[in-house]
């Protein structure tokens, strides 16, 4: 981790903690040289490599009202190696580049460190370096190398194939929803299941999981993926576009694979449980295609691929446009 | 490269036009899926990867008014892959994270592109992917990709060795000074030399160039080594920490690596144009240790490694330690 361009002693003293932070995750065999040096050293495989970069800015992604800075560090991590859930590849390593603002503490940046590297550890993705620089809002901004024996990528889907969804679906759109209404869970006595639901909702958003194993699974089996980050909606026609095909979610299925949490936490907001499925991003499920009878025993139908163009919701065979996924930007976060 | 978390309409018209800009620079042979899908693909060697990443951040690493969004482009690239040059490596592919104002137009972002792509193309260094998200202010974060058989490391510094030095030293902190106290090279006759010596400065801040070659030549034969981007002062103390030995830096053999550009450019700052070598950074020249016997040819000696701890000028035998290197939040950008 090198620390350019910040105050000799805040650089010295940032890197220490984060890399006494990040230190517990950094235990990968194939890992040569971690933090400290000019960049970090990997010893190479024979699968394909899959590289990718994400950020998470203060007021774009996120507001410090509604997370720790442990959420923040977690959620930055797992949004980014999500990517490679979504190409069929398992972790190597990951680089984090944080943006701080003058004022953060070292005890801020500590914990942000710890969110990190309980990410890290817990998906198996040691963060091996970094850079810190000054930002006038905090900033994390992950690059993630894995590997894989065969890419799964969004071009494969073909007419005729099933559309396959593994996770949940608008948990962590309502989670959000309820943070920012303050809706938080209360524990009056008889509405324990309801208190269940809302806490369920602001943990899916405020510490998500890539699904690197679901992941794996489909790329053995899947003949397209991509992960729901951007809504369902928007996502779905990601894969449309990608592969040349009409993509049409079934709204009757859609709605058998809603977690009961949700609709108990939709009604607390007096939205439609389905809406949210549809256009929430950040669960990090798992969007692909596929023959039925390879479909993996984790993955739920949702839909169906046909000739065409576009992502469309059918609702008893009334077909209309699935719009774009949830904004961060038009949302006013 | 995704473009998550951007209106739906701008993120497609950004997509495409930086994705045209650097098509050109995309032309590994080992990359096997570029920008478009949710990761990037590359196909493995045998050597050992390296892995890093850099940002520059608007009003901390730079400031619009002294370069073009073009030269930033170039700038961002470079400044990242120079870190494989300090290890010894060769890039493969880059991936860039841009935050973007809400105010930029569809032409700066392709400027700012086009630069990437033309910096990705004179080092051989596609970017294969990234991501865009809004910011307050413009940065581009750049993870880059590399290969080594082996690895340069910080602390292979042995007491005897000597000192090295391939590339300039102080032009880019002479260019950046120039370019704030607003003197650009003049063409009145008889200052012909003067105006080309400015330029050349100005040009070493705003289009530096990553030593990669020098950089894979070193990792045949330096026992460590460091890119000069803090100042040579600094970064000779992360060699000489990194290695625990004492690093000397020679003033007289300093000055005969001075570039003749750079005394008559500091002249013009009434600037010592040593203390621009010992503190200015951004040039991203090489330091390096190694036996006098294994010096490349491109390598000058301008000092050597003792016993003890700490980075020392030695002004004809009289010792002073080297202060830290150039601070890009302290010189108030």
């Amino acid at each position: 981790m090198t620390g350019r361009r910040r105050s000799a002693l805040d650089e010295a003293r940032a890197i220490a903690l984060l890399e006494r932070a990040l230190k517990s995750s950094a235990r990968g065999r194939r890992i040569e040289l971690g933090i400290g040096d000019d960049a970090a050293v990997v010893v190479p495989g024979t699968e394909r490599l899959v590289f990718t970069i994400d950020a998470c800015v203060e007021h774009v992604h996120f507001d410090r009202r509604w997370l720790s800075l442990g959420d923040l560090g977690w959620r930055a991590l797992m949004a980014a190696v999500s990517d490679l859930a979504a190409m069929g590849a398992r972790p190597l390593c990951a680089l984090s580049n944080l943006g701080t603002p003058a004022a953060i503490t070292a005890s801020e940046l500590a914990r942000l460190g710890r969110g990190q590297g309980a990410a890290a550890a817990a998906i198996g993705c040691p963060v091996v370096g970094g850079n810190i620089s000054r930002g006038d809002v905090l900033s994390i901004t992950t690059a993630v190398l894995g590997e894989t024996a065969r890419p799964l990528l969004r071009s494969g889907a073909r007419p005729g194939e099933e559309l396959w969804l593994i996770g949940e679906l608008g948990l962590a759109a309502c989670g959000l929803a309820l943070l920012r209404k303050k809706r938080r869970p209360r524990s009056r006595s008889g509405a324990l299941a309801q208190a269940r639901a809302l806490k369920r909702c602001i943990v899916a958003w405020r510490r998500p999981n890539a699904l690197i194993a679901a992941g794996v699974e489909l790329g053995q089996r899947a003949s397209a993926g991509i992960d729901v980050s951007d809504g369902l909606g928007a996502d779905a026609l990601h894969l449309a576009r990608s592969s040349a095909v009409r993509i049409v979610v079934e709204a009757d299925r859609l709605r058998r694979a809603m977690a009961p949490e949700l609709a108990i936490a939709a009604g607390e907001l007096d939205r439609d449980p389905l809406e949210l499925m549809l256009a929430g991003g950040e669960d990090y499920a798992l969007l692909s295609t596929g023959e039925k009878r390879r479909r993996p025993r984790s993955a739920r139908r949702i839909g169906r691929v046909e000739r065409g163009q576009g992502a469309w919701l059918d609702r008893e065979g009334d077909l209309t446009p699935l719009v774009s996924g949830f904004d961060h930007l038009q949302a006013g976060e």
